[in-house]
């Protein structure tokens, strides 16, 4: 008997802790082939992300205000310090875990001017300390992320490109996506008129799917302009033009993968190729 | 430009973080490579590992006693409490940073009787709030465990095979081990007794290679057996002989590419093919 044996359809493994799984080789192996259908899906072939750690410096998420955007979200890591004596318990430790895997880009153009745009793909663990933990409403997941940073126009172009190759990326898959506008409190303590005008200005798009029979819809990905947000927070300029703005295209890999399964059933003779653009 | 033009010789990216590293698209192509060489490096072809999140629920962590064994490595997560203000700050949330892969297996077998052996395959990011920072001293890692379950004598067995496959392994790939004789404070609050013979009774031994010129040897992986401690901690027997014994074999996945970085050099064409024994 093993481990592996016991898990559910042959996709995941209880874990004990909620809006987490243990995900199973086969389950594995739908994430690896994505992750490839990724490489290829841009207008430029990737050699694949960046990985970055489950956790991120606490100064770089307060630089990006993450945490007055979304405080109930973010978890950070108590540790005991050095010297200490168990009995005196853990304290915070400078560590959170990473809200987004976009966040360990903008530090490598901090404080800079650009003269020419600057794109990254990336990818790593994200943890959001979730109260509801339906299938789907993951804590712990890995995103991919493609971003750029660049001149104002050019990130809504960028942006707008992606919205069409993820609605064409979906489709090869055999995944049926509503392409919505969306809003979420992206903008910090200063941004309750930003969320108002959010919608309005169509800065966010998510790309939502059926995880199962009984869900009306999850999203799976998601397209968006940062404005010049992140460009003030991390002293980004452009090109003599003040401040930079930025645009980001993430993947909810565990998320499309659910959607994958649900599309398609448990065998994976029955799925499209996840790689077929990259063959 | 792009960000992972902006690695170090290919492999790494900074993050600001110390004991953290982002690595490039080259680095994650050895590590799933070290994976599949993995999958057959035991006396049973693996379909590979089942995938565990980077968090864990603080139970489990404290049914296996680790927080007493190793209380300054523990990372536990705090968020804000449902309905609580920022002002009133995180508090701690039954959720820490998973300090080994295989804890979560012995759940799925907790308050059992056991009739036969049970194997796993798991693999996993770890946290230790490590103090020091030099080259492979990880604060977060992957790391890849075999684990049995089961008789006493078998789980002795079954490391010492897995000592031989280990410097089989090795010696394929190309890294030059020692393999020697350790101790870690494995056994909890009443183990101080146990850690003084852990050395005599050779239950921990650990694959010691160099990771740069600088370095005197660091272990990239280790072949344990914990005796009845886990078994004891979760409730589990074996076939009329009282409490399981239990044993793991684990590769600290980033060490070892560290490792063949060292070994063979920035240039992947002048490497063994990592996959031979799989193809």
């Amino acid at each position: 008997m093993t481990a592996y044996e016991r898990t559910h359809g042959g996709w995941t493994a209880p874990t004990g802790l909620p809006g987490t799984l243990g995900l199973s080789p086969r389950f594995e192996e739908v994430i690896a082939g994505l992750q490839q259908a990724l490489n290829t899906a841009g207008a430029v072939p990737s050699p694949g992300p960046v990985w970055y750690p489950p956790v991120v410096a606490q100064e770089l998420v307060e630089r990006a205000e993450y945490a007055e955007s979304f405080p109930h979200l973010l978890g950070t890591v108590h540790a005991l310090a050095e010297g200490s004596a168990p009995a005196e318990g853990p304290s915070s430790s400078g560590v959170v875990l990473a809200p987004a895997a976009c966040y360990s880009v903008y530090p490598s153009f901090a404080d800079r001017e650009l003269t020419e745009s600057v794109h990254a793909d990336v990818a790593g663990y994200c943890y959001r300390h979730e109260a509801t933990t339906e299938l789907g409403r993951f804590r712990s997941f890995r995103m991919r992320e493609f971003v750029m940073v660049g001149d104002a126009d050019a990130t809504v172009d960028w942006r707008d490109e992606w919205i069409a190759r993820c609605e064409a990326l979906f489709s090869r898959l055999g995944v049926k996506v509503d392409v919505q506008s969306a809003t979420d409190p992206f903008f910090g303590p200063g941004g309750r008129f930003m969320r108002a005008s959010q919608l309005e200005q169509s800065l966010k798009y998510e790309f939502v799917a059926r995880l199962s029979d009984d869900d009306r819809g999850t999203a799976i990905a998601s397209a968006n302009c940062h404005k010049d947000h992140l460009g003030a927070r991390f002293g980004i300029t452009y090109a003599g033009r003040g401040t930079a703005h930025s645009a980001c295209t993430a993947f909810g890999l565990e998320r499309v993968t659910l959607a994958l399964i649900h599309a398609h059933g448990d065998d994976l003779a029955n799925w499209p190729s996840l790689t077929e653009a990259a063959e």
